[in-house]
């Protein structure tokens, strides 16, 4: 039998996959597993997209432009141009998912060995796409202390190297929250600018800012516009993770022609979900209100309960629905594993993202878990209750 | 601005993607351009299909898991079964169309420099795949005067060196609409096997045989069980090409465990494309036969025209509903392109896809032009008829 590829056994298998049979056992015993581990919201899809789904009147279901349908890239630049990010429709590559966005525009940007900056912790799977186009990703390490502030501009000064093409942020972070400030993306600019790098934006959370904290896109920094591409996707914003509809934007004509030449070659992102995404671009606003004030009762049950349990420190984060928090144990792999083999609550348990797997070098995650707040509110609360008993019980407390 | 990827430049512009301005223009001049350039079919989608689409009652348009739905997959593998492919859900990875299935199968099988050898001409977006998975494609001439029989073994092995590491065929073929043989599966089945080498089948025409002729498939050949990966795609089978949904699969393990981490890196594959192509498991029979019917006499019409025109030579085609033939001409580049700005008849003309794109050495598809015959009979007739006026008056007519 042939063996298989050098990239293939590179992949890395996240540690969240590792415990699905656990949580499948925990299941199988009738306890009740709390899901905090997964980015897959409960909040419907809007209704006005499910609409055109069901009443689609389209005899061939055809392939829409490589670009994706005309009228549906001219809806998003419309709605781009609502949240202050004007840009045309040709500026807009639709892609299959925000996943498919970043690897485009990896492999229109990067050539195998060159080195891309993100700072960590990061979405486990930016290393997959990496490892795809033959990337070096290099990670900046941001600290829990400060709510995962974005490093200083020494901080990437010491990292850049003649192989370094490009930074990649999150933000609002998955799995951080972290939402920049002004500040922070002044000082990203600066370093984009000098070094003339490529900035990729991945903003699918840009809805999902609270208390007040306004999102700056990356788009509108200035001076860097040909330098930036922005990732998006309907996953979040309208509870479509199934649609598998995203998009790559970049002002700038050559790397969006190149692009786009990743995207004939795939023929069209999905011709349904694009159906959905369009219709959806007509959501009232009262869906995203109630969707933000939900999400923000629900990140305060979490987060402001983690932080009464002793030991434990969970920044608040003021976007996307994830938190991250700190927690006096010895090594979150294996007590996520042990909430799910070992433990009960009034017949539940909690399964959680060990953060080992959003951090290049494990071991700096080693007692940190990433939440998503995708629950409903009683269900979180109890989930809180679960990890106070939890870490009274557990024997591997942190020394 | 940061310089764009060496790969992004060596993307291949299609020959056709150059056409599409001119036939806009021949539009815009009143005439109506009959596209025998593309493989988007017009017949309709299965009802069952898109009654599914109407029907679907999922409040949250959710993510399936990463290799498909499992009731999906174990529908697609009674599918098989009733094709004679025996294989198990678990043998088989849902993808986002057929591409995303070669991009997978590549990225767990090739590393980079690895050597894929194809029987040209082939399907241009080969090239684009094996591009971004930094394969290099060894094409293997077959010839138009034998109707694109698969090369005798003594041609594999003169190509075969340290670094090859598969073989990639379409049967049915696009563009040429060859069905191989027992014979011709056979020769190929011993090179595998004698070099171990991966064998990738695109058997997305499965369904396109004519006059009897029977498809078989490379995971029924004996003994290169852990070689073979088959590409599939719902695209043409259901005229669903929008649905992007398609499949891997294959009876080898660890390659299968291998790309399942690239299908986990994208999440998965379309939900609504899904639920379509589950629907359309149970199209009747009767869709498929009528269809079959269509198709051939579609291709009686194009191919016993064209080859009543002077100095054209068309092989008979058994699958899929594309054929190439050779034409009296220079440069089929230059023709296509005169068919669009200077030529009508009766307010129509001819858009074809050159044949240089589904060659490696465009050289070799000079006088060639691929038909896909995805049009209406009438429309067929009139197009042999545009093509025999058009050779009479085109000025590069060949020495």
């Amino acid at each position: 039998m042939p063996s298989i590829s050098h990239k293939g056994q590179q992949m890395p298998s996240s540690p969240i996959r590792k415990l699905v049979p656990f949580a499948e056992a925990a299941k199988k015993r009738g306890v009740e597993v709390l899901h905090l581990n997964i980015g897959q919201p409960d909040i419907h899809s809007p209704e006005v997209a499910m609409d055109a789904i069901h009443k689609l009147d389209m005899p061939v279901l055809e392939y829409s432009h490589s670009a994706g349908f005309e009228s549906y890239r001219a809806g998003l630049a419309e709605y781009y141009a609502a949240h202050n990010i004007p840009v045309t429709k040709d500026q807009i590559i639709v892609t299959t998912g925000g996943s498919e966005a970043l690897l485009f525009a990896m492999m229109a940007c990067f050539d195998p060995g060159d080195e891309l900056i993100i700072p960590e912790p990061f979405y486990a799977n930016y290393n997959a796409f990496a490892i795809t186009a033959g990337i070096k990703v290099v990670p900046l390490q941001s600290s829990i202390e400060d709510g995962f502030e974005l490093p200083p501009e020494g901080a990437f000064e010491a990292h850049i190297t003649p192989r370094t093409k490009g930074i990649l942020i999150c933000n609002p972070g998955n799995p951080t929250g972290r939402v920049y400030t002004e500040a922070e993306l002044e000082r990203l600019r600066q370093v984009v600018k000098k070094h003339d790098l490529f900035l990729f934006a991945d903003e699918v959370y840009r809805e999902f800012c609270y208390d007040g904290t306004k999102h700056i896109s990356a788009m509108n920094l200035e001076g860097i516009s040909n330098n930036v591409v922005m990732i998006d996707s309907v996953s979040k914003r309208y509870s479509m993770c199934g649609a598998r509809v995203g998009a790559l934007v970049t002002r700038n004509k050559e790397l969006y022609d190149t692009a786009m030449k990743f995207a004939q070659a795939r023929l069209s992102p999905p011709t349904l979900g694009q159906v959905a995404s369009e219709a959806a671009l007509k959501t009232p606003q009262s869906y995203f209100t109630e969707v933000n004030t939900e999400y923000r009762e629900r990140r305060n049950i979490l987060v402001e309960g983690l932080n009464t349990i002793p030991g434990v420190f969970c920044p608040m984060p003021s976007g996307a629905f994830y938190c991250v928090a700190d927690l006096p144990i010895d090594d979150s792999d294996v007590f996520c594993q042990w909430l799910l083999e070992e433990f009960e609550h009034k017949g539940h348990t909690v399964m959680m993202a060990p953060a080992s797997g959003f951090y290049a070098e494990p071991e700096l995650g080693k007692k940190q878990v990433r939440l998503a707040y995708v629950l409903e509110k009683d269900k979180l609360a109890l989930a809180v209750e679960s990890l106070r008993v939890a870490l009274g019980k557990y024997p591997g407390a942190a020394k």
